[in-house]
């Protein structure tokens, strides 16, 4: 396993929290034994669909302590790091690292709008904490500050700073991200993205929650796509995108755990005050893991 | 040319006209010959380009003659319906039938917000008011009410209207609308889209303004997409995607314009009170163009 | 009657339009006789409550011309420019001038997002064309491009340039326009703002839909203000405000011609693809007229 | 004191912490001295100005032993409680508690978006952990889910649910609140209302990151309201208003800091990496604060 080429397919791991906050090691344990058996290719705890924002430090320690545990190192863990102060980012991905992990995947989170000076600053100083690659996270939907192209471009020097997760919608933002950084970053896609389309532009695979629940297919994907079989490629994607149709009208992290409940993983409920899925919500849930074979 | 099966690469026109409000008839009979000298499949005047927002019924009216005029049915032209009143939409869309026109791009304008009743009202009114084939516009960040999916649906239903041109940077959205109308719907790339991208999930082309601007480039894009060179498609339209790196910075019609007058064509200015292309954007534009050979 | 000095409550008109698109002259005008008669110091049509985005040239025309006619220079009539371009505005002023009215409220609505220098432009095009004082608008929930305070401020030297009238929420924003202007500009309240607030910071009336259903009562409590019985002026204002709270939930326009309909004004609805208004707020409509005496 | 009847001028408090995220006692206690000597009514710790965001719990809870400590007794205590759980909040409320504060205002934040029962359930558990008096904190602005007006009139029902902070900018949703909740919730201004108008119609006074900096100017105007001297009210909130003015423009946060700073506070720069006063506005802080006798 080698840190320093992450490819393929990532699923963004669901923190299973009790309502007393207790972390379910186990069930988290058993998922990444049942993902990696079903051929992913890392392991992305501690992003949007694993709650970070939800979760205190403690927590967060407990959630990647597990995961890298349960991994034992058959592939890679790239963990959530996110703050809204500098200081504290750092910490966390000082600690993450101690922790084992192969990546950091680095988010800025803002109550105050930050300008791009301070924009940079943050994810500089994520990436001189530790000597691991650092995935940049962009997503101008849930963060109120967000990375510009000169910043990514500047970030994009730095030298342990290799790779990028656009989770904006604008697919062709990834392709300016490729024109602009040339070559100096890698880029991930989100699933707010066509998958099939950003590995068609150069992408190296994908980090999302839906792959959680259709680990296999996704996989399947992304083989098609290394092969270049585009006409494959593009029929499995149009099925499997169904999937991401149902979760993009709901909360994702409450899907992403329903979906795993119905698949026998008890991951519980999101953490309160979140709603829990609404049963029209299930049910379509349900019906489309179905109709995609994850069921 | 047959009306029934719209592809390939739509210029979207830039309306000329001076300082008083006179169509500038000459220059725009020039640049349809030019563009139809180039290759493209059709013609799109009174898109967002085309600053259909800033002109007269009257002047509408008068781009649309000169269009249709000048390319002597040797490409469809298909031109733009954009109002806030059912009735106005009604009117100038028989009116362009009228015309000579081969489709209809339908729009709607709005000032006060409007539900899915009256927003499916609207563009049934145009579909019915005509017997062309019809294009439903989608833009929800020009546009304050927009289409939602479940309307695209139904009015996938109308008989002529047959395909839709969506302007948002959500290219997942595209292959939900796919997914949704299963065959009904035929879809067309916009300048926000990686037109390469949509060609390979399935598109039939793209309206788009750059196309103004790099009409062979674009062709050859189309080319090799319908050739399925999936990696040709991808090293041209990285190059290519330079030019909407730079518009999308700057007023998009105030840029086409900009560029239209450098290859010769005197399309003068942007409607007032829109703003005339700073020096700095300018520079940027005669960059770009050169850098693709089209300059 | 002076125009140097307007001042009071001000009813945006709505228009009674059919649905072929003919103003109901007969109805609008016995709005205006009933409107003087219950002691509106003027009247505002073709604002946002008269639909004007909606209306065509001819249309607005016959509008002002009834309007006129029906005040018989008992009270200034102030009506609506709103244009794309620059060179509209000045010709629907010019007209409105030509018409006989005796200000203009000077609107700017935008396509493509208009930098500072353009939106100065448009607006100082407006005051030159006439001689007529003019009434700035401003509105940045429905206007894509808005005026600024700086603009704000160089516009109140332009002589002709006299009042301002401000549509959005935000009632601080009043109080730095006048601390900005210092006595350059006067200025209205809009129905988003409390007009007792706005009457208090030194305000000289209000221009606003509502007024169209409770003229009486909005004199009243204008009267009530100037007189600086803030005691009774609040107790008042906090029951009328119950009307404001009805309309902001729905369409304005649809509401104020829902309710001139309860009251005998057959203005019929508002022009298509806009909604009409549904049962459960019609019921809401009602009740609250009934509540103020307005019914 | 009475914890029953908060009123008057309550200044939101900075959080004065140093680049290793020691929070500064000695400031902070001089800065409490001054604040009760300049005659405020109360003090607000953990606010938005208070940097709550960027804190975590047990620099919350220095801040608050410190802010308790120097008070003394003399001018109630209402402390920030935010969190993204409920569970994080009740235990927040539990400890502020403990720890000696008179009153809690409460604030969600969001990373998802929460509906209104998740909403309403978040606050009713505040106020069930507690015996102390609410205040329910509102801003559509920085909070990504917002308490609607029907959930505000369900909590106002709540016992110890007694007052309600508005950080929007829009008065008229304060005179809704007061209208809907008919006598059982108190309300208080923000800095984005003008405290003038917000008297006029029945509140109580104001919390607020200005009165920091404008103490004894802000009491004398809640003295001027209280008296119903409307006129001198009107004169002095104009003038005072130059400082919100001058606020608005730049991230509040780093305003008070640098012009507390300025007036010999100690307080430090805002927490990285949001970014420290540029020279320009800290000129106008400097300027604006000359003006009002603050410095």
């Amino acid at each position: 396993m080698s840190s320093e080429n992450f490819h393929g397919v990532f699923p963004y791991l669901v923190s299973p929290v009790d309502s007393e906050g207790r972390v379910k090691h186990e069930v988290l344990a058993r998922l990444v034994e049942h993902l990696i058996d079903k051929g992913v290719h890392g392991l992305a705890p501690l992003g949007s669909t694993g709650e970070f924002a939800y979760l205190s430090f403690e927590q967060r320690i407990e959630i990647v302590k597990t995961v890298v545990a349960a991994a034992r190192g058959r592939v890679p863990v790239i963990a959530g790091v996110a703050a809204l102060t500098t200081r504290d980012a750092r910490i966390q991905a000082e600690t993450m690292q101690a922790l084992g992990v192969q990546g950091i995947l680095a988010i800025m989170e803002s109550y105050f709008s930050v300008d791009d000076v301070g924009t940079e600053s943050y994810f500089r100083a994520i990436a001189e904490a530790v000597t691991l690659p650092v995935v940049l996270y962009t997503n101008p939907q849930f963060q109120r500050s967000d990375l510009s192209i000169p910043v990514i471009r500047r970030l994009a020097e730095v030298d342990n700073i290799a790779y990028i997760k656009d989770a904006s919608t604008n697919t062709g933002r990834l392709l300016s991200v490729l024109n602009q950084t040339e070559g100096k970053l890698q880029i991930f896609s989100a699933s707010a993205h066509i998958p099939a389309a950003v590995m068609l532009i150069g992408g190296v695979g994908w980090m999302a929650g839906p792959a959680c629940l259709i680990p296999e297919q996704s996989v399947r994907l992304y083989d098609l796509a290394v092969q270049q079989r585009w006409a494959d490629v593009v029929a499995l994607q149009r099925e499997l995108w169904r999937v991401n149709e149902v979760f993009a009208r709901y909360s994702l992290a409450a899907c992403i755990k329903a979906g795993l409940t119905l698949q026998g993983f008890d991951v519980g409920d999101p953490i309160a005050p979140q709603p829990v899925l609404s049963d029209e919500a299930l049910t379509q849930v349900r019906s489309v893991l179905q109709r995609v074979g994850a069921l």
